[in-house]
């Protein structure tokens, strides 16, 4: 693997992992296609917001008060666990041992040993068949309890600390931001951001002007955020500091279609709706995305549309499609102001792991900052027919009321304007008589009007502004998460030889897209070497050469591992023939042709222009054997 | 500009940026062009590591210790100011009046009233040339002071608070890095990281091998750092978090020469050296790179590589050479480790500021971490002609001695195997007359020893691997100063209108390449905009449509100021004639051509493949006035 555990060497803190060469490189092909797929193609416009935020922005969108998960303490040694991961370790052993006893195969509950220790251990003891329905009904809504919920249930089914079988507090809740103090005196509490989101919204006027004040658009963000989390664990699934991927795209809460709609009505997917899941069932459908959005499942066309556009990303970049889900949210799941939120859901070694976010956040961000600052986040739209009304409207004399209610001119202004439409026209009504009497909000004092002072009309208004604050479709990627599921997704080992691992990602986010492998590291293969290498720069084709000093098929092997999909190699018979032979990855197969060729057919490949197959039809197979007179 | 106070609306919390569509697309391609400059060309090894780290970490790099500025505070205000900044301002300001009072030009001590309101008032007042003489010798040499040397010139020349003209206090010592606890139980302190290469050297061992053993080479990593500033100001030049460009290029310590040394050789620089700032001069000279390592100035070959390199890539993305110098760091500015060290300095509005430091920081970093750790972060290099050694060598009679000496047998082991050659020589002569005596380090106990259980004899030994700690050699560019004092070199006003600002930025490095400007957003245009700007997106040229409601001439302006080097016009003759016309952004020269022609042309320009002077040879200059039947 590519990666591993940063500071390992130093202390036992999990959850920060470094990413070697190979892994970076995934990591920045897999940015690169995202940058494309989505930035370009629906030219949303990038920010670069910074990871230290003062703490009262995250006080305004609810963090500091709500982003936090239930933890609880083993009684005996304090240790901490996460209250929802306790249940769901618990239950899942105790169903896996009921299977055993029941004399079912009962499914492995983990394929990777390593990377689940802490996984309950399951006894062969079989259950009630209601105790059973019960487990799976409770698991399949995991995510819709409380924590004081969650405390119950460790109360009602004897749930214990699998490491110590412990008795466990109380569920609390623990703020998974990182905090910091920003300057020299401390004065300035500062949090590390849980997500990029934050910063779209307080940039949002800007991106609106640079947009010309139109809507819809969207912002784009690639950057590093953080969480404390109380037990990361699970390789690259749960970890602290993570890049994300985030778009917030900004939409008219009165027409939530879609320009593009039609480009992936006929996408399908497989949808695990909340209605599903409620009913404690896991049961998922296939339907496309028409179908969706018109049968009412997903909310509306802007949200099924990115719903679509990452099921292709995932696609693109090497996922398997039959391991992929989107799982609505819950009522209970979901934050009270959002509209509908689904997950794209990736299976792998360790279950379904959540690892896109796609939620229709409504007006809650911009409304929120709006309040807070006092400065409004709003579009102002140009009507195209002026919206036209009628109004009471109050007209004073402005030098008759200084001078007959002087200090007290301005209360009696105020009482007026605040006045609703019906007490104008009373008001109306009562002045036509001659005067009036008001009385100021404590009840304390009353003034006399008359016609001289204060009149009401009735005037016509001619709207032709419209002010609304956006809604916001916020798809959100994991983008560590996405690249060890992929990695999962793509590995595999060769029939013949069980120690030999293949890793079959697409030549799109493959870390070296050519091998060159020179026979040895003689001189003599130095000027080709340099010109091969120096043709596929120029082709834009990012190549590696191995002349380490072991056989081909080593040196083939090694990169196999590394997810290279082509090799080419150069031997004596390139030295006097100028021909070079190229394999492909996966199976091995081999062609060759002049230097020149290969390399034009290769760039090909790299590039997605042709297929395997295609590349076949012109350049023959390559027999083992090369004439060298 | 792009750029924009983060959470501005929240808290004065400065030093904090984010960057804007244009902004984070000129930061994109200013860091792909890095990527491309050095970790393609030079085959580096990207890593990609946390920012959040263990504080053990930073305990052994001497971060904790010593990654801190003096900070004063302002004796009634509690005010905190930097100590080395106090001084220079408050003696620039001075020797300002100075200049005013002898009826002198003072040069104008800031360009910018804004970005330098905090700099000391100067008042006219006239100092003896004895004075001028030492201010200007202080300056000179301002990072060559102590905390406590800060202290005594306060003290000395009577210097203040500018804002308050309090007096300050003795100079403290500040960490500059952002501490933080991870995880829920707040055992693990932790800090974010104030630079990138800690995260390298951590990793040394597994690039090592990914390098198949081989040095030289060097790790890159690109990434987010935060300095706890004591007081940011001046724009992006001094800010609490970053983006870090890091290089740390291992080399073997007896032989700091250069593969492609000889490719840069006659590159030439403009150089501060030490000897000249120590003198309380800054007189630079001009020199090529190769006469600067022959002659010594600068230590040794990898180190001017570099040098010359960081000087190629800041002139390929704009800078003025004229506005760029390299100075090298005094004895007590530099680590001391460290063998040499040059800053690359460019001139802005705020006078001259570091922008890459290089750095020969000799074999500091990996000695530590090994020391720290016990894991060797050493290069094991085979030797083509084993060394050959003769040595005396203890050999033990294990049976006799451990019945002989009982429970003091490892005791006595373990003083002989401690004696160097000589006493390992006199021991032998002893024995060789039949015995000999040891005594315990604390002279309590005293061992005769016979050949019986111990012989010293000469043995031949052959050193067939050489072991040794690499030195580092460390470019480190800060991103976002490179990219202010780039906006600062590129930014001018035409002449006819000082309103009109045009951003000079390289094709290479501009956010937008090519402005697609249709006459109006009239249907009409839309086929032939989706076409021009579908088939610049396959040619790899990134475009944008202005269709906004303004005139032609608006749109350029405005485009003009955010760097777009091209733009393309479509009107009633494009849709007639399938002509388009071109025009370039500093001399707003416009040609004509077919939309074809336009296209290929604009693509040459965009990838530098041809000049403007060149594209004017192929297509005509457009006069105004288009055929229309």
């Amino acid at each position: 693997m590519h990666l591993h555990l940063t500071s390992v060497k130093y202390i036992g803190v999990a959850g920060l992992y470094d990413y070697g060469p190979p892994g970076s490189s995934l990591q920045a092909n897999i940015i690169a296609e995202w940058r494309k797929h989505f930035i370009i193609e629906e030219h949303m416009l990038e920010l670069d917001t910074t990871i230290m935020t003062p703490a009262p922005v995250f006080e305004t969108s609810g963090h500091v008060a709500r982003f936090a998960d239930w933890m609880v303490k083993d009684t005996k040694t304090g240790d901490v666990l996460r209250a929802d991961h306790l249940v769901k370790n618990v239950l899942e052993a105790r169903l896996a041992g009921d299977k055993e006893a029941r004399g079912m195969a009962a499914a492995p509950l983990t394929e990777d040993k390593k990377k689940k220790k802490k996984a309950a251990k399951s006894a062969a003891v079989k259950l009630a068949d209601e105790v059973v329905t019960e487990y799976e009904a409770i698991l399949a809504q995991l995510d819709n309890y409380s924590g004081p919920e969650l405390g119950e249930l460790c109360r009602k089914h004897n749930l214990r600390n699998p490491d110590t079988d412990n008795e466990v507090g109380e569920p609390q809740l623990f703020n998974l931001m990182f905090a910091s103090s920003i300057g020299p005196t401390g004065q300035h509490p500062g949090y590390l951001r849980p997500e990029t989101a934050q910063g779209h919204f307080l940039n949002f006027s800007r991106l609106l002007e640079f947009n010309n004040g139109r809507v819809p658009f969207a912002s784009a963000q690639i950057g590093r955020s953080f969480r404390n989390e109380i037990s990361p664990r699970a390789g690259l699934l749960r970890v602290r500091e993570f890049t994300m991927a985030e778009i917030e795209h900004y939409v008219d809460p009165e027409d939530k279609s879609h320009e593009r709609f039609s480009e992936v009505r006929d996408v399908k997917l497989t949808l695990l709706d909340r209605h599903v899941q409620e009913a404690g069932k896991s049961t998922t459908v296939e339907m496309t995305v028409g179908e969706a959005v018109d049968k009412g499942i997903i909310a509306n066309e802007t949200l099924g549309y990115f719903v679509a556009r990452i099921y292709q990303f995932l696609l693109k970049i090497g996922i398997n499609p039959q391991r992929l889900r989107f799982r609505q949210h819950m009522a209970n799941e979901m934050a009270h102001y959002a509209t509908d939120c689904w997950d794209a859901e990736i299976h792998n070694s360790t279950g379904w792991t959540e690892c896109v976010g796609c939620a229709d956040r409504a007006a809650y961000d911009l409304t929120v900052h709006t309040n807070k600052t006092g400065h409004p986040l709003v579009v102002r739209q140009a009507l195209k027919e002026p919206i036209v009304t009628q109004k009471e409207i109050p007209e004073w004399n402005k030098k008759a009321l200084g001078k007959t209610y002087k200090q007290d001119a301005g209360i009696i202004q105020k009482i007026v304007e605040s006045m609703d439409q019906q007490e104008l026209v009373k008001l109306k009504g009562e002045l036509a008589q001659g005067k009036t009497v008001i009385t100021s909000s404590d009840g304390a004092k009353q003034w006399e009007l008359t016609p001289e002072v204060l009149t009401v009309e009735l005037k016509t208004l001619k709207q032709s502004i419209r002010e609304y604050t956006p809604n916001v479709i916020e798809p959100s990627f994991g983008l560590g998460r996405i690249l060890y599921t992929l990695l999962e997704h793509s590995f595999w080992s060769r029939e013949q030889d069980v120690e030999r691992g293949v890793l079959s990602l697409p030549p799109v986010v493959a870390p070296t897209k050519v091998l060159i492998v020179p026979l040895s590291a003689r001189e003599e293969f130095d000027p080709l070497v340099k010109e091969v290498s120096s043709k596929l720069r120029k082709a834009g084709v990012f190549s590696r050469v191995d002349d380490s000093n072991t056989s081909i098929g080593k040196r083939y092997a090694r990169n196999d591992e590394l997810g290279t999909p082509f090799g080419v190699t150069l031997d004596f018979a390139s030295v006097q023939n100028r021909t070079m032979t190229l394999r492909e990855r996966d199976t091995m197969d081999q062609r060759i042709g002049s230097i020149d060729d290969v390399i034009a057919v290769v760039t090909d490949l790299v590039f997605g222009n042709i297929t395997w197959e295609e590349a076949c039809e012109r350049l023959p197979a390559y027999d083992g054997v090369q004439a060298i007179e």
